[in-house]
């Protein structure tokens, strides 16, 4: 993706941090800022059960300054935050089952440290510009499709519920206390750096490991339809709301090139991948009650907004990625 | 109010729990269920800036169990819990203010707790019936008027945010984990054992003081309409969907009879006192910022569905608070 003028213009020389920057999308969008120009530094904890991975700095690791430090850990932040021009506010728990198992810690990090993290920002740097992801499981079960913003919200584990409070925190400071936030909504995302070791952060990084070791994909029901962004331009929509003042206090979705159902999905993978297969299982009852059915966002208004629409088919994506973990994968396992 | 027979039947020999049952609605519940013949067990924190008072309980003192405890101090929950029939759900910071100021004590207390809580039950009182104090404040500014329970929510302070998220896991917790609880929304309760030394739990309060003191009201703005419930109304409310299995997993606004703006109510309140008066004053650009306007609900949903509506109306509100702290106003300086 080539980069706009406007884009080059805001990032070069200027300081960004990135929470999670060692995870999936934080650090393409780390390695995209680093193309711009920008001083980036990245807070990570780490921690085993999140999309960590040090290898997704392979290339770039002496071009980022690089934290261990845990979202939860309140003592470093305003440190990390004074001289910043810009918090890409990544780092969160994202696993949907951990969340009802560990209902606490997902707590603790999608919604406790989000209200420490925003106050030190009002304490120690107010002038900050903060993208905040988010989640399209805030939404719940879809009273119609495609979802857009208007949708009620009806988070259906307490991850929802908790990134939901993160959101409105944000969107809080911002407007009383004019700490310049933008939420975006994030569909499923897919590319390159995703986790691929269980389903803790998209079951699509698992198939696309099992078909590589030529394992059959495990489809769970395999009729519900989902739209896929690619992680470039997750990236791309999150330095445009970054930079964009039209953007402060908004709240996007965002979403991809049309939808799929989940065994189209899968029958695509294995044709792009040229190996694997797949078979279709039941939905055991305890997944089935937190499963939402069809989901997909309507992204028009960060379209209409910020310019800003998904480029990347849902072909490509898996063209790319799968591209990606041949040479990779050993170092996702 | 008579009891109906089928709440004397409901909670006579019965167990119940209160938290914050040394405050305003939490004692006027306690109350109430004394003279329905159940076993009523108290936990308050008795925090100075937060509603407990040991003389809410003046006269029942010896017919309830009251333990000082806070819901943040997790360590004593189970034993709390165990072989409760309900749980009415009251302890909350309320203040929006200090919402503001310390958004963490408000997070700690309205939501973290919450969940807390409710993990408790999971593990050791999972057939308990749990009815939860909520607040209009989650839903902000009113797109229209009154709000029913379909109007988005965009709590516009950190307490509202919380408070959203504390309902949403008791929903959750009744559908996932099979927790039966209830979320009533309450508006502007108003009543006997209500705070007055300050406006952190309502302005009504210290107005009532003020009066009593002859000292002149402070009516901030004047112009917004509210609607007001008699604790006692609020009481039943709990107690009706404490017991109803249709009211299970639901989320319901209370309301008044009526509204009123404030400053015609602050003449009636005048009126009702017989003495006393009052002064309009420009709201401060701070408190303006989260100001919500006119505000009034539509509690029809309960209604339909429990048969629960206000019966008490603002003027006998008052006459019946007025007359309550004419004799106990000492009690509560």
């Amino acid at each position: 993706m080539k980069s706009r003028p406007s884009l080059a213009k805001a990032f070069k020389g200027r300081r960004a941090l990135i929470t999670g920057g060692l995870g999936f999308i934080g650090s393409n969008l780390a390695r995209r800022l680093v193309k711009l120009g920008t001083k980036v530094t990245i807070l990570d904890s780490l921690i085993p059960e999140y999309g960590g991975n040090r290898y997704n700095l392979h290339g770039i690791e002496r071009k980022v300054s690089l934290n261990l430090s845990d979202v939860r850990d309140r003592h470093s932040l305003p440190e990390f935050l004074r001289g910043q021009d810009y918090l890409f506010n990544l780092a969160g728990q994202t696993s949907h089952m951990d969340s009802m198992s560990d209902p606490e810690t997902d707590l603790e990090i999608n919604c406790r440290s989000q209200l420490t993290l925003l106050e030190a920002c009002r304490k120690h740097n107010p002038g900050i510009r903060i993208v905040f992801a988010s989640t399209r499981q805030i939404y719940g079960r879809p009273d119609y499709l495609p979802v857009d913003e208007k949708h009620p919200l009806r988070p259906v584990d307490v991850n929802g519920i908790n990134k939901l409070a993160g959101e409105e925190y944000h969107i809080l400071y911002s407007q009383v206390h004019g700490i310049r936030s933008t939420v975006l909504r994030l569909t499923n995302t897919i590319g390159p750096r995703m986790r691929v070791k269980d389903a803790r952060q998209t079951f699509v990084g698992v198939w696309i490991r099992d078909v590589l070791q030529e394992k059959p994909i495990d489809v769970w029901g395999g009729e519900q339809r989902r739209d896929f962004t690619y992680v470039d331009d997750a990236v791309e929509a999150m330095l445009m709301s970054a930079i964009s003042p039209e953007a402060v206090g908004g709240v996007f979705n965002l979403g991809g090139v049309g939808q799929i159902g989940l065994r189209e999905l899968a029958i695509l993978l294995v044709e792009v991948a040229g190996q694997g297969s797949y078979r279709v299982k039941v939905f055991p009852a305890e997944r089935k009650k937190i499963d939402i059915g069809d989901f997909y966002s309507d992204c028009r208004l960060i379209g209409s907004t910020l310019g800003w629409e998904p480029s990347t088919t849902i072909r490509q994506a898996l063209t790319k990625t799968v591209a990606y973990y041949r040479k990779a994968l050993p170092h996702y396992l």
